[in-house]
């Protein structure tokens, strides 16, 4: 195992994560759930793509959805750079580290480098969007699970060793980790934006995208998102939760969209910003630290993950075996 | 099925269901759990007995802890009538009923009068307590779960018929109720202080208790009865919850205490007094409507209760086959 | 001063207090004060009506708004009876007493009588209304403050030992009480439902109805109806709060409706139904106990009140002397 | 008027706003108040200084309380960078602007430049502090308002033309600015963390510091902090709130501690990263937008603050007149 070592002088500024674009095979569908269920709002709705953000986001979009049949799966995973001129460095990097890249249009966006991670992860840069309202104080126009903004995103890759050199590598500060008995890494937490995640990056078969996660505005309006999909016919869409995580501490609820793309609503991290805050090492079968209470989640949420449009998954050498309701429930009994 | 007839003229006045008494292993255990993790209130500790109550109560206990060996059981549940008056009127329908009942010395309680149900549940009631401090605005003091104060209890009994006949006749008014598709009544919600159970009567082997439910001041104070839990190392004792009941929409958490005597904290329930209002009938198979959202409680939930001291336990004749998380997650497998 | 005595068996039985029927100018205006802001829900809106109820209320209304010119007064304040027999009941009583009454139809409530108190404050009484939905689980329904209930209503009178000794007759039960320092009655709360109060009588110019209030679920939507109030430009309407009460111990927020009628939300009460729960006495002069926290109420918040329809006003004998915000400011600096 | 324009490549890299150093008459009282009504924990109490930080900060100290007698006043205001490089550059930049300047030892602080800005306001930067628990998780140790770190302070200065000149230029990034109708620079927030502030610059005699504020969980933690206030006897305490922030959006509460320094608690903020995020501009006189709900704060919000040890105040060259609670009722009087 090789635990990843921060890089405090990256060749370009990356800000925060910021953005997913994923199919769904019906927008009225989506629209209907994102904005009643989860509290987003509609930036605009065209011919075959919905934009969305959250309430107190300014940028255009932070999450695209597009209309297409088949398997549900993920665009493209997106990332703010701070300037333009950060937008070049990046390209020079990946160049440099025989990466894919190149600068392509996408609509309501500034200049837009697309890349992939090593591991085959579709990612874009951009430094800018439109900037649109910023929706805070419309507090009459709060709906459901009142999504705030696109805080990190998780993602499923079957070699953490790779995925840590490169995170860091591009700057990416390593904020919490998990290292099983056999000392592998589990589970790498990085950050850009200072709190504990802007990337939650899990061992598993992939690339895969197991959620994005938006902020929440407190306990109340994350049972509120719970409470109005029962009472709209989406019970069943609540995956997990309310719980609390061990790892970044927050207390969540993860929901399945109607094509089964994963959001947790989340509330409640840490700020992590200065250069003395060591990262802190979990220890993935410990059930007391790693799940404060309750019960574990459901095989579902182990398993189950978008894949990224186009590109093949590889499997993990090791299948992780975690500690899944199923099999928590069976032990016991 | 005979669903209950209310009875709004009966002979003596019961207020509301107030208390129970329990067996534990070690008081010390229970003290702390039950103080720190739930919230309440000792009112005293003598020599086999801790004395409990909760934020907004000022009767000297709605929880008697009596320290005893053995496979933990219940020793009574309290009911509250309203006078002296009351008691000797209950008194003598308990006589005229031929049902068991005796006046006995409680300690910390008025006269007190106990006597059983038709099956077998060991019931006590009195009219008045010593009075104590009322802590509601020590707000210094609150701890963990912030128990307020004892709401209602739920029963497992085998006959539903027999239990509806007698508790109406004493007086409790159905607001809620669960007839299954062989048209067999599941569940009986009675209730005397106007909000929707001082008593759930649920069918199934018994007489035994399934919990006691005492008010907490919100969700926050939910979550945070749970974080706590976890953070002193109770957190497997959050059996099920938080979630949001279809019967009665509280939402809930329930523990279990070191004994494994079950606990329900909730909050949010509404008001039932005018007379128009009508029993609500439930589908106890419509899981949409019974859990509005997330998953079916674990078996020990349906399974798991304690019994009362000394009274034999009777089987069902027809073994209640609920939606347990075990049978579902196999179901959708 | 004489403390009122409670009267345990009463002629009647009261269960709670339950509806206001107020004059507005404007009923488009009304309807969206209070839908949006105060989350009231729409039972009907008819000629020159508009029927308001609680979320979990299933009584046709709660609060009946008829537009009329002119200024703003309160045509009858609501009180439920158990049974129809209690009405006729209720009927001899204000026969006996010489008291103003008469039965009425009233559209949509069961059979009515309509009274005065002996200050001339103007009741009635009735024990059904049509039963609609109970809106308490549609969640994606909920509006800003989330009224849920009638809980009670504040009147001015200028003789609470009259008040006193009528109410605690007709079976209220003295739950908090304030006497000043030369001891003088002035404040009563009573109770029928088992909390603090059904009506708070404070001595003042009257008879006059001070407010309103409902219970809301909790602390985060009493928020929510004053950010719902700003961001819909009702701001002002805030008269005061959020706040702590010392008598009642609830958390709540004064809102002024278009035509100056104050509606309270609040959550948060104690349960006092034992027959030893003695009423408690507050000192009106210690701002320590009355103001846990904060700054005393604005002037207006005192002194201002909707009359009775066509009931003339009588003085105080001794013009009482709040400790107001406005005195508070000047005495401190 | 001059808006302050941004530095996006400042000459060193300040991090965020960190700590403060206050005097205080009592230490037991500070300690008493700081913890039990704000919540704050003890890193250390050494002779003459308790050493405080918030619930989720790893820092050994945010708020050092120094016992001294005379009135209370502020030693230093201090701000992290991210390395010890960053000072070396921050000790240049201040050379080279003629500003006052020096390296000093501090105890439980790594190496620490202290210097001025040029309207004398004491401010101190270093890169490091030793690490202590993060207590975050630590839920029973949660007591009143659950302080969980330093977000930012608000100072009074006579000059925001200058002050804009120079917060910017070392980095600061403008947020929010209130302009008055006489196109008068009012107030500047200025930031480095990514949420509306590190720096609240208010016009108005100084250098004084307004305030320090420390973030909690969310309202419910608010609200707990200013009933534990009352509970315990510090309710006067609360100078200011529960209310809504225009500017900057946060739900808040003022407290004064025993030696009259002010502390707000808040929630509830929003990132503000990206490079398309212009300044928001507000007018100061109108009271709709800058205080949403509710009531104008009392005239000591306004006019009282904490001089810094030995610095000289300066008066503004116009005296504001802000919208005080005695003036807004004054005025509908």
């Amino acid at each position: 195992m090789r635990v990843p070592v921060n890089n405090y002088n990256p060749d370009f500024n990356i800000t925060r994560a910021s953005h997913a674009v994923w199919s769904v095979k019906d927008l009225d569908a989506s629209e209907a759930f994102y904005t009643q269920v989860l509290g987003f709002v509609v930036t605009a709705r065209e011919a075959d793509t919905l934009y969305l953000r959250g309430l107190e986001e300014t940028c255009h979009h932070s999450l695209a959805l597009v209309k297409r049949d088949g398997a549900p799966t993920c665009d493209r995973i997106g990332l703010r750079v701070y300037t333009e001129d950060d937008l070049d460095k990046a390209r020079a990097y990946f160049l440099k580290a025989g990466l894919p890249n190149a600068f392509v249009e996408v609509p309501h966006q500034g200049r837009t480098l697309q890349a992939s991670d090593p591991l085959g992860t579709a990612l874009e840069f951009c430094a800018t969007m439109p900037a649109v309202e910023r929706k805070l104080t419309q507090f009459h126009t709060y709906l459901g699970g009142c999504a705030q903004r696109f805080d990190h995103y998780q993602v499923l890759l079957p070699d953490l060793e790779a995925a840590g050199e490169f995170y860091t590598d591009i700057g990416f500060r390593l904020s919490e980790y998990m290292v099983d008995a056999t000392e592998k890494l589990m589970a790498l937490f990085v950050q850009r934006k200072g709190n504990p995640h802007d990337i939650a990056i899990m061992y598993g078969r992939g690339p895969r995208i197991h959620h994005v996660a938006y902020t929440t505005v407190d306990v109340h309006t994350l049972i509120r998102a719970c409470d109005v999909a029962g009472s709209l016919g989406y019970g069943r869409s609540v995956e997990r939760g309310p719980q609390r995580h061990g790892p970044g501490h927050a207390l969540f609820v993860y929901f399945r969209d109607p094509d089964g793309h994963r959001v947790e609503l989340f509330n409640t991290h840490y700020l992590t910003l200065d250069i003395e805050n060591a990262p802190a090492r979990w220890d993935p079968s410990n059930i007391h630290r790693n799940l404060p209470w309750g019960l574990p989640a459901q095989r579902s949420w182990y398993e189950e993950a978008t894949a990224f449009t186009g590109v093949d998954l590889r499997d993990t050498p090791v299948k992780p075996n975690p500690m899944t309701l199923e099999r928590y429930l069976f032990e016991r009994s």
